[in-house]
């Protein structure tokens, strides 16, 4: 612990300056009306809840938590992600009106980072939950939300990949037997670190046709032939109800003219411990990790002791302004009104009227700027209001 | 420590739903144009700061600070204010930007409770900080843009209380002689216990003249008058040069017709440390507590090594909701369409119809409500497409 120097931040955290927040504005504001438009409603949860509660159900890895205690000893945590507090208000105060439930929200969420990665350990997530319908209707309204979503934020060059968690997990059980060794597979799934997993399979006391079915499922990435593909490698009726789904999934989209986006990939395992079937996630070319993503999760609002099926998915703001490549040039600011005190009125006036016309307006004593040229530089159109010239008309233009 | 139960917030953090939301959203977006259209610049900060700068800046009771530890063992707080990490940023990444400096932001803040008394944990400040000029013409610019940033959320009912941190500080100067006692008395000011300020006075040995002038501070509060009135009380440069800024401003608020709605008082004390000069608050009627205040802040960004003088204010968004008061009736959503899946490209092509005339539309197929009825009452209008009536034309409107 060394002395902190006044201008530093804790790792991971990052500033806003107003030409980002700008871009970030417009970015937001495109994908909320979308949101709006689709009939999802608002909510806003607390930045900070119960490690038991919240924490625990989120199943962000614990040493990625902001952790802190209140008075009564209870851990609290950063919220990790939205979708365990919007399931705690789903189970609790919303737990009376009828399903199916659309709600959005925009807020931070917090991911502690362990080494100076350039990771950010906090940035803004937009998203839906719809809560309550278990069909695979539900699953294409959120994907082609989101592939809307991203129009409307002009994001042009994505795809988007939907897998199922629940056929893997079918896949994985029916080969290797036991859990336990699938979680290791699932591992190197969501890693994507392949050559780990053809070397486990390779190792493993398996018959050549199981190892065959396990290799095949790399290949499981690509166009609609896929879900024929994958239906070779499953017998069991999990997996084959997982395809089933998927296949539906698939011609809901093609009905919504939304598939052109949409790549298979039955390899995606998501983070996040919850999702039991349909997942997916949206990629921009040029960006090296995902704009967002989701997927089915049937079992978190268990949790919360008002069972019902639920899916739903989050962008990141910072990602998508990112995508938007355009760094904003710095544009100048419209109007600058810089007047003498015995023309103050003057000023007043001329300022009160651009700004009905919308314009935004610096009115600026002279006395308070130290070098009037480099300062009236950042303005568009600069108005002077000086001396003594008390006829009430115009001021003298730059 | 008990068990929680999983729907449990910690103490004094709150949800917001739908339509205390949109309220939220209306309030905020009316006082953020206005910002806007006055020149200021949005940023945002990082929602956990270091304790050892922007927390030791704050000036907010250490025991109300929601304290963390980062892995190198230094603490970290959620941000009490935005002032600080403003005063930081305006310090190291804008330093060069030409002042004066217009900036605002939109952000919650979070004050550790100790008790069960209803107060929020952590709350939503939208405000401004004018930094770089030292001038009463930008004192009466912060405080003419309250007032309109109160306007234009319609909150009708409100008054702005405005003092001066200088005058007080140089009385109780001149009277007290020392720092000390000086700190004593203005405690009792911040916490308006009148009373023991009062019995403070009489048990000191000091001569009947300046327990006078102490007593007649109590009651430096009305119109413009009681600045004359308070001329009589200070001898001090100090003290007369605040009364002197304390006029012009009221000048210039006169000036831009802001002044029915602004009162004098003299002996308010804002609760934040760092205030040297001007200070205001204001309030509602009805509402037991301010909905913003702010002031004059000259020594600040001295601590962000970049001395320079500054203002500015925050309005609490949950109090500005409060005080509007309507608790916003619940209104029906737009347009439900209710299809089955035969018809669902039909049901999808009327709601992109709607969507594009700005209507909120949920499609919802008909296999995933459970009671037709009940769930359709939530919306204005419902409009059917269901069973194989494959020609296409419109469908039956409830």
């Amino acid at each position: 612990m060394s002395k902190l120097f006044m201008f530093e931040k804790p790792q991971g955290m990052r500033d806003t300056l107003p030409e980002l927040y700008q871009l970030k504005t417009q970015v937001k504001s495109a994908v909320a009306e979308e949101m709006r438009l689709w009939g999802y409603e608002n909510v806003e949860t607390p930045t900070v809840e119960f490690n038991e509660t919240v924490g625990a159900a989120s199943a962000i890895l614990d040493q990625q938590l902001f952790k802190l205690l209140d008075q009564e000893g209870n851990t609290l945590v950063l919220r990790p992600d939205m979708t365990a507090p919007i399931a705690r208000i789903a189970g609790s105060t919303l737990k009376n009106v009828k399903r199916p439930l659309r709600l959005t929200y925009d807020a931070p969420v917090f991911r502690a980072q362990q080494y100076e990665g350039g990771k950010p350990a906090e940035f803004e997530q937009v998203g839906v939950e719809l809560i309550g319908d278990e069909s695979s209707s539900a699953d294409a309204e959120v994907i082609s939300l989101m592939i809307s979503s991203l129009q409307k934020a002009e994001v042009t060059s994505y795809q988007i990949a939907i897998g199922h968690v629940g056929f893997v997990n079918a896949l994985l059980k029916e080969v290797l037997g036991n859990e336990e060794r699938a979680q290791e597979f699932r591992r190197y799934l969501y890693e994507k670190n392949y050559v780990g997993f053809r070397k486990a399979v390779d190792e493993l006391p398996l018959s050549s046709l199981d190892k065959r079915r396990l290799h095949e499922l790399l290949r499981l990435k690509g166009g609609k032939d896929i879900v024929e593909k994958a239906e070779k490698l499953t017998e069991s009726e999990a997996g084959k109800k997982a395809l089933e789904q998927l296949q539906k999934l698939l011609h809901i989209l093609e009905d919504y003219n939304m598939s052109d986006r949409v790549l298979i990939d039955l390899n995606l395992v998501m983070h996040m411990s919850y999702y039991t079937g349909t997942v997916f996630e949206a990629y921009s070319e040029g960006l090296g990790y995902p704009l967002g993503g989701g997927g089915r999760y049937d079992q978190l609002l268990a949790q919360f002791h008002h069972a019902e099926p639920a899916t739903g998915f989050g962008l990141r703001v910072d990602r998508l302004t990112e995508a938007l490549g355009k760094a904003k040039q710095k544009v100048k600011k419209d109007t600058c009104i810089i007047f003498s005190s015995e023309r103050r009125k003057e000023a007043m006036d001329e300022a009160k009227k651009q700004r009905t016309e919308a314009r935004s307006v610096v009115m600026q004593e002279i006395t308070g700027i130290e070098d009037v040229d480099a300062y009236s530089k950042q303005f568009e159109d600069v108005i002077y209001y000086i001396g003594s010239n008390g006829n009430g008309g115009a001021g003298d233009e730059q």
